[in-house]
């Protein structure tokens, strides 16, 4: 959109093309994201720091106007996004936006630092609470859409594989405590202090701070622990398989859009742009969306072939 | 069915629109099967908290008079379920209901605690059985139905899986055995006690608690280490490779029933029902549904080809 | 094959009959097969015993007999399928059995027994190798068989992931030394010593009886540990794709098959038996047939359609 | 290239055959081949060895002749490659090849150990770079060629799985420290200090040399241990769907080629030829290759279709 063009507009419009990157071929809406996102960064760099207590000591009024200025940039992005959110076609009402889960995370940025000015609770969990500007990054990374794309639409296989591990981890616990708590009766003493062990095991990370000492206790566990080397690997199977399927999904969408494209002969270049910003939604590689058009223009052709025998074009749409 | 259409219904009938929900809009049912999941959970979490010293002293009656209620409710609901089984149609006779897996896991359910009203043996380990209860759940689960079907159908590759993990420990513990027993004679003294370490480090747990300290040991306790990861890593192959193919077949399933659906053109609301009915059956997502039926109706408008002898389109929508 | 058919056949014939099973159908066989596995599992298990002192000390005899019994077994089987190779029409020599894998198998099980009878060496290292007997079961594992092609055919990416890894640890190793071998000159003295804490980190088994201490040793670990993770999970992926690879391709061979029994219409009996042998063949499971015979079905009569216009067959085969 | 061709040559020309191996069945560039990962085999040897206090004590005087023969060879070798660039066709300038991945490596292992000839820094340190040159070994190797390029391939959700990971170390640390710091001032004092666990424990390392000991601090660990077994298994679902991706996308290649291949029916000598190159070009198992050729074969009769207009064959063996 040129300057002009912009200047002719409200100035939702224009905060909203600042914010929001609708053009993304425009430079300043580029820088501010860039700000903002460094902005998040050196905040949770700030909250990590402030644990460490001598620099806590040394630097603490820096880390204070630190807050004070962060917190007044998120809560002034927070109430210009909701007031430009008008500005996309997509969005129904102010409401409707402000319960995406993006404007979620916006909230939750700013709602525990914002609380405190009012109801001065303990200082030093709350502040804690200001790691959730972390997931403000999410809002930026493209290929982060396609993961949680594959969580969402797998979440089914996923509850199956966390419900087994729990049945596995009960069962563990159970039998550990059977074999051990009369030997180890502060480890194993019951079911849930046995949990621990049977945690660090079936998840095969193993710390090793408790482990059974008697023989049933070691068959027992030596069981559970081959048994659960599937039990950790049902996850990467599930994640493994969603992702396969969210990449052929994409592609399949992009190569019908090839091939819409292909029908008459030649890719224009209305279609090109079309294409192009389709497999940037779709965040395929440029190498994929190739390979894609490659396979397509190699099919295409031979429905364009000439019969050998009296010349005339074999494919229905020729005639 | 409406409670008028019920109503005329035999008794058995009746109790078993109630417990196994053939009609799955009824809000009745659905209310009672909350019920039922419940009361499993709160089984569980009792057997846990039991073993908690200070609780059980201190609600030892409470414990029991819950046991009393969940086992009369849980023998009840066997009983209900043996006798109204014949109402299913698939079902031929109430003893090939019994051996079904799922009839199984209700009878192991109430079967120890009935036992010990007979035989009084050893209370603690008894307690620990009710743990199967855990197992009622599977029935309210679809996706785990479907990584159960890959357990089945993949149980071949997996049992070489394991075969060859069994391969590996045991020459694991063969090798750990010959370098470290003359060192360590008290955790490698055997092939049986070094076997405790082998599993701990082909399964990539590392406890930690049992290590080589010989400088042979040391060696081949890395290069079996790194073999192992393999070995670790067979289960996720098998399992991502099952549920892919799971996923396919399924897919391919719905895929066809859209096909045929849409060969007349368009899909009226009894197929509707019908292929919502099956995608619910097989267990795959709103979503997948909706991507197969899209491309099925991408691809249909293609198939407008022509009679090879008189010319005419064969599609429906041409007439 | 009927005994009156096998009495009239050469000895070796007969001995070939009961040792290789081309008859999978015959009783006899299959026993001498299934006493033939419990030999070999006794066997990995007494030498299993054999390193439990007390075990030992009180049946020493018994293991002496045993193995004296277990060892002519072996021998004589040996020797009779070296005998009756010549039958089996797809071996020309046979030298050129005695070196199939299964046959070098068969013979590394015996010939470290053997040579102590010439040669008395040290009796415990050498009373080990007789666990390579449990590669004979191998022979008996249809699965395994995939699993192995697998192994055979990505052993290019294997190669490649290993020498990843084998990059990886001494990079790992290289920075341990560098940051920690002044504060701990035990576990961290030289590169090959640190080896042993890389190799432990990077295969995630993390034992943690040598950890790095220093900040620098710690900053350096823990990437070292997180860039880790994608390199266990090498293995994994090149498993998964293998093995989806080889059930695909397995598959389409049994597609092909059923496509050129069913373009006559139906599958008749000889077709139906060559199919199954090639099912077993390949390892494939009964289910997964019946869905491509399903499939395969459902495409076949497509083709078998009527022009709606004037009623002739569509497909060329009916002209 | 046969010897009589070659003398007529230039210089130039007879290194660059030495060097690059444009012919693949010379047997002398083969041997120089061998030699060279010899060569740096051995470097990487001695790199490791020299790190054992007693060994370089006593062989001092050997490392430093090898390293500086070493040193002159892969002088020798990089101005050689330098020079003989311009015979490659695809190379535009001798920058364009030294700025490529294979010629830096080529660099770096020499570049620590020249700059230590003009600035006399610290030797113990730049030694260790001199394992670098390790690196080198990355040009023999074909099948890494195709890992790397999953890896490069798949860059947007590796970093969106590093962006979740880092997303969950964070939080984890930041749990720990919230519980744990009061009660292990050490391990758990600060954000930063308390990273050490989250990495060990996300990771499924483990070491055990710091746990939580407090109740609250247990059950987050073990939440987040649950978790993090799903976050462990994101390399693993990428690249097991990247490595797929990349053996689809080659064999399809390859299927292309074939395809055009066996149009005019058969497949003659230059076209076996060519389309073997492309099978090593893209890493693909012969096997993989012949089931390729197999399967485009079954499908090539099918095509017998004669021509809609003029009803004649349209495959070429028809006439």
């Amino acid at each position: 959109m040129p300057d002009a063009a912009l200047s002719r507009k409200s100035a939702r419009a224009r905060v909203y093309w600042w914010l929001e990157r609708p053009d993304r071929a425009a430079v300043g809406p580029w820088i501010l994201e860039i700000a903002l996102v460094t902005l998040i960064t050196l905040n949770v760099a700030a909250v990590i720091l402030e644990t460490v207590d001598p620099i806590y000591a040394r630097w603490r009024q820096a880390f204070n106007v630190f807050e004070a200025l962060s917190l007044s940039v998120f809560v002034a992005e927070y109430a210009a996004r909701l007031w430009v959110s008008r500005e996309d076609p997509e969005v129904r009402s102010r409401f409707s936006w402000a319960i995406t889960p993006l404007a979620l995370i916006d909230l939750l940025a700013i709602l525990p630092a914002l609380l405190y000015l009012f109801v001065p609770i303990d200082l030093r969990i709350l502040r804690t609470f200001r790691m959730l500007r972390l997931l403000k990054l999410t809002r930026y990374s493209p290929a982060l859409g396609m993961l949680l794309a594959v969580f969402e639409e797998e979440a089914g296989a996923f509850f199956a594989g966390f419900f087994i591990l729990l049945l596995m981890l009960i069962f563990a616990a159970s039998g550990a405590w059977l074999a051990e708590h009369k030997v180890q009766p502060e480890a194993f003493g019951s079911i849930p202090a046995a949990m621990w062990w049977a945690v660090a095991t079936l998840t095969t990370v193993g710390y090793g701070d408790v482990t059974p000492i008697t023989v049933a206790g070691k068959i027992f566990g030596a069981l559970i622990t081959i048994v659960g080397i599937g039990m950790a690997a049902l996850p990467a199977g599930i994640i493994a398989t969603g992702l396969n399927d969210q990449l052929h999904r994409r592609r399949a969408s992009l190569e019908r859009e090839f091939r819409k494209a292909l029908e008459d002969g030649a890719i224009c270049d209305a279609e090109e742009t079309e294409i192009e910003a389709l497999r940037k939604k779709l965040g395929l590689s440029r190498r994929a969306a190739h390979h894609i058009r490659e396979r397509v223009e190699a099919e295409m052709p031979a429905s364009q072939e000439r019969c050998r025998h009296c010349g005339k074009l074999l494919a229905a749409e020729a005639q």
